[in-house]
């Protein structure tokens, strides 16, 4: 089962990478207001089951992929293709 | 306009972030076959336009946000709405 985490600041949480990012845009002339940066794992789970797939999936998050101090995730389940060939 | 790209390696470029964090997980007790790790821009563009939106973000890929020999990128417009409050 293939299932799309994506970890994110929570609102109100400094983005240093986001505010280089949309120096470096802006200095190229684009005109952005605002970036923030987050990070997507695409996982392979041995797991048949969407269900058991997604609840795997938020138990990883809790224990190591996101800090609940600062982050929020969302579990996106995209079925059973490799990643790779499933558009995003 | 707010514009969501998600920049990720090419099918078959070696990702030693997805493969330690496959490890992690494994360690942990999840049954993990594959982790491929990817990144989101979450940008705020002052652009009110879709299609115009849509060029301008596939121009950042190109000249600033992802590597041509090694990484696929994706651009998705998520509408007019302030980032945080849409859910991904």
């Amino acid at each position: 089962m293939i299932v799309k985490i994506e970890v994110k600041l929570k609102p109100g949480h400094f983005d240093p990478e986001g505010d280089v990012t949309a120096k470096s845009l802006r200095d190229l002339g684009f005109k952005v207001e605002e970036v923030k940066v987050s990070k997507v794992y695409t996982l392979n789970l041995l797991s048949g089951n969407a269900e058991e797939a997604v609840n795997q999936a938020k138990d990883m998050c809790k224990k190591l992929l996101a800090n609940p101090t600062k982050d929020n995730f969302t579990v996106e389940v995209l079925g059973l293709e490799k990643a790779d060939n499933k558009k995003s």
